[in-house]
């Protein structure tokens, strides 16, 4: 019989043992007490088994307030793993069980879902991302890396605003656009008009230059709007179609993956709920997969050297695992990280490193519009940073004969990265 | 111009009046940089305002872990509006502006949302509860607050195992039982057996009683899967389907009120996430809104004197929560507050008294079946519990002329309730 299998980082009042215990009881077949339909072998076959307990230290106070008290909180590595039969490959049921009512269990003072290992049944019964890497490379016409950018400001611009710096950014040379998470189908930039007006942009850009710029219009919404949205971008010759994946959840993800003929991009606003805290939330790693398991394309993991809060090994840790197979076996569901806050040519190198390969886009701003040469100059000197990481040559060695390169340098700060 | 707005409990190395500029900014027309597009007249149609900021204190150290550092971190509290017209009234773009990006500020070392006040265009773009308290009332049959259980073991119970326990549980007089959210559709009790187990019990005990107690099946998962349970629901005759809502998001939930002809039953299955911290989260009241406008009839709102963690009076504000009107106009879209975790008789009048009204379900679990008289004797203790807090009559003094009530509160230890 197949299992999943979390891995917990756990603090209780109690012990880290019995808190398994507690955490395995009431995540399966257990109550508070003991029922007489409860038999052994209920348990044997559907109840959720501790398969290891780390001790990893203590504390004198409770990391977050709880109901149940001690005189010493124990620390540690809880590992439990259920049978695959209890939920099926269901994906928003694996969720309510591996990430459901414990956080708020009285005798765990903190926890973080930090490790998820999912049995093939997973990868082979749900769709995953239906371009992935390769085929976005393949729709976007480029070989290294995607280098993009976000449109700002990221609300206020016009539909005719919007094309025009559009316009802008195609002329630059730039692989992959995209709408802000916060630019919805409102009233001053609808999307059929932004649509309309991009695309119109973007086609005659391809027809003159055999280049189609990849956009990803923010559809993000109720179902049924989504699907006659992505049809509309489908039409329109659009080729990528962005989703806050948060709001629309699991099962809203899956239902545009099942009727979106254009690649996915996730964006995960609302993150920093799940990660920000070391005492609860869940790791990156392990929620990613379940979104890709529901099919998202592409996925943001913040930037190397970024301006929000993440640490550069957490986002380094966070870009491999979207490329990582995501179950124990069948299709491996690979996806595309997404870099993106506060990048320049000095965090392109440390970016591929991480990765080793050129499966990912890499999102500038300022990066791209500050540059001292325009916009044109800031994409090219992005693309020569790339190169020169595929190559392995030092950025600033390939600086002396690449004047974009050169420029970018003494332009952008060179930011502190710890990795 | 109608406008959304939120508050939100703050701490800032930089000063809270600081942390709020950089929030509206992040959240609406800023960048790091401000650039030539960003118009003063863009910003004054689109941007975030700053409605109001309070200073509440001031702490030596970060709450949480914050790349931003200072010698001294500010606490306060900031109201932020945004127009309507940015998001229209679509829920799940109001969510990624509202609770997107913001969380993982390197300026903020501390964020909670606690307060979303939302103009009547989300009341009416929305349809919220296809039945609330009254539909629920009606279709159960029942006036006073629904009595309810949950079946246990949670999970592991063949179909006929859980017929059953529901024959034994409609004999008893109950009026609501569901399943775990634990119980999905597995191979051991697959959704379509079960339905067609329970459902041939409650129809028969219908048929001879009168009474359809209500049963509240799982059926979350994929959107496509959801509607076809729904109708395989609707077609048996079953009166509730029950859902966890942040797996299957809010554009899943909403998908499933189009076309679900019964209450949903609202699970927040993971809800520890968003509360449990003092440093990071949402706030229940705020947290609602969004459910109910997508449709959700009964949300969970744990119990007076609970087993896990939460304080009586965040119950007692949440179960009021989720009966006040939803937006500041239009249709309130009011629903249905269900209490359970360890809960007796003890804590019936003090759950209606938070309320001071019957809409609600009460489910107990040990609360009714490890009543000395049985199961039986324990929800007519339960419903002679709600009558005297109807009447206003003292439990103890009810328990005189009631023998099953004063069992109950002799069989059950009386919980220290902080209200």
């Amino acid at each position: 019989m197949q299992r999943f299998e979390a891995v917990y980082e756990i603090e209780s009042p109690r012990g880290i043992a019995h808190a398994a215990e507690v955490l395995a009881g009431e995540q399966s077949t257990g109550t508070f007490v003991r029922l007489a339909l409860e038999t052994d072998a209920l348990r044997d076959r559907s109840g959720a088994r501790i398969e290891a307990v780390e001790i990893t230290g203590t504390s004198g106070v409770p990391a977050l307030p709880s109901r149940s008290r001690g005189e010493v909180y124990e620390r540690g590595r809880v590992t439990i793993s259920w049978p695959e039969e209890n939920t099926g490959p269901s994906l928003p049921n694996l969720m309510a069980t591996v990430a459901g009512n414990l956080f708020e269990l009285a005798d765990i003072s903190a926890l973080r879902l930090t490790g998820l290992t999912l049995p093939e049944g997973f990868a082979l019964a749900n769709p995953g991302p239906r371009f992935g890497a390769e085929g976005t490379h393949r729709l976007a016409g480029v070989e290294g890396p995607l280098i993009g950018t976000i449109i700002k400001p990221s609300v206020g611009l016009s539909a005719d605003e919007t094309a025009a710096l559009v316009g802008t950014l195609a002329g630059a040379g730039i692989d992959f656009i995209k709408d802000d998470e916060l630019q919805a189908n409102g009233r001053y930039c609808p999307l059929a008009q932004r649509v309309d007006a991009v695309m119109r942009v973007l086609n005659d850009h391809a027809d003159r230059t055999g280049k189609k710029v990849m956009y990803a219009f923010n559809i993000t919404d109720e179902i049924e709007a989504m699907w006659r949205h992505a049809e509309m971008l489908e039409k329109a010759g659009a080729t990528c179609a962005m989703v806050s994946v948060i709001p629309v959840g699991l099962s809203g993800l899956r239902a545009l993956r099942d009727r979106c003929a254009l690649p996915i991009h996730g964006h995960r606003a609302g993150w920093g709920l799940f990660s920000r805290s070391p005492h609860i939330g869940i790791a990156f790693p392990v929620w990613q997969k379940l979104w890709r398991l529901a099919g998202a394309d592409h996925l943001h993991v913040n930037g190397i050297a970024n301006k929000f809060t993440e640490p550069d090994e957490v986002v380094a840790e966070a870009a491999r695992a979207v490329q990582a197979p995501v179950c124990t076996g069948g299709p491996a569901h690979g996806a595309m990280p997404v870099f993106s806050s506060g990048q320049t040519v000095w965090q392109m190198a440390p970016s591929r490193r991480v990765l080793g390969n050129d499966d990912f886009i890499f999102c500038a701003g300022g990066g791209i519009m500050s540059h001292p040469g325009g916009p044109a100059a800031g994409v090219i000197a992005l693309r020569q940073a790339a190169d020169a990481a595929r190559e392995g040559v030092e950025i600033t060695e390939a600086a002396r004969a690449q004047p974009e390169l050169a420029a970018a340098l003494t332009a952008f700060k060179r930011p502190e990265i710890l990795l």
